[in-house]
């Protein structure tokens, strides 16, 4: 195979990208100079030796713990429980919310084989066993999957000191939490009733 | 920078592909096996590496010649003279075409900054010196740059032993002949004319 066709491939693995956007990126590369589709690697590479969960909240990081959980200012009262790292950005742009966070890791979904033991529930647990956490905001997304896994979380957390809440509907129900605008977000955070 | 935002960064010099795009990108990576992003990031150096200019036409190759240029059943005295290697894709893909190819490098525009002595014009003259080539299809998009550009490649030829001809305006006019689908470009094709 061809190092063109060999990489169209492999830009054909990412979502969204289709066999004629790849082939358009490759070419793009080509008129470029040859340093970009270096740099380009070599940030791929540092990518996948350099990023690791956070050992407290499984958001992603260089470090043992991430951005979040090192900033001493952040009220470590409220944790906000998100499925993906992806959607902690979103939140933070907000700029609504001032406490940690916790990563999932993913949402429950029998049918693509998550289960509750795939997910960071039995972590989040440990962090409110100590007294400290007063709330926990479940801000998974608004979908089908995403409530049943509100749902979960709830349950389990049955028991601990500490208040469960649900962010509004603010966000569109069937909607990615990821994509939403700020003020959207803001809204359904300021909105967060008790579950 | 964090591994993320430089990643970002290089995925964001990337035609089509803004911050949001480059950020779902990396999270998709992530939540991959560490593999992927490397392979991913093989083939680009691989690119980088082992792809070049065919001597002859100029579509890129990995050898001395492309694979067209070494192909003994495609008629050597008929060269379609085309912008881009982007483009052969889109001529083969027609199935119309069983001639060869030249690779411009480009279109005259003198506001890009894009001159005569930048194209491959001089190279292609050379390979109508001989008396083999019998037409010449100008394949530059049907744009205002790729007429003149064509204009200009004609202007040069007059001269030497070859009828110059131009891609019928099949291919609406403002498009790119890379996106064209094939009967469009089959029928331009079969549709040139004398200039």
């Amino acid at each position: 195979m061809s190092a063109i066709d060999e990489l169209a491939t492999e830009l054909g693995r990412l979502p969204g990208i289709g066999k004629k956007t790849a082939l358009r990126l490759i070419y793009h590369l080509l008129r470029q100079p040859p340093t970009q589709g270096r740099r380009l690697a070599e940030t791929l590479i540092a990518l996948g030796e350099r990023v690791r969960p956070c050992a407290r909240c499984f958001n992603l990081t260089e470090e043992e713990l991430c951005l979040i959980c090192r900033d001493p200012r952040r009220d470590a009262t409220v944790i906000c429980v998100v499925e993906e790292s992806s959607d902690i950005g979103a939140i933070e742009r907000a700029g609504e919310f001032r406490g940690l966070y916790h990563v999932l890791g993913g949402r429950l979904s029998p049918l693509d084989g998550v289960q509750p033991d795939d997910l960071t529930v039995e972590q989040l647990i440990d962090r409110t066993r100590a007294g400290l956490v007063q709330e926990v905001i479940l801000a998974t997304n608004p979908s089908l999957e995403g409530e049943a896994t509100a749902l979960y979380v709830q349950r389990q957390l049955i028991g601990q000191p500490t208040v469960v809440t649900r962010i509004a509907r603010g966000i569109p129900v069937g909607g990615d939490l990821e994509y939403a605008d700020g003020v959207t977000i803001a809204q359904a955070l300021t909105a967060r009733r008790a579950m």
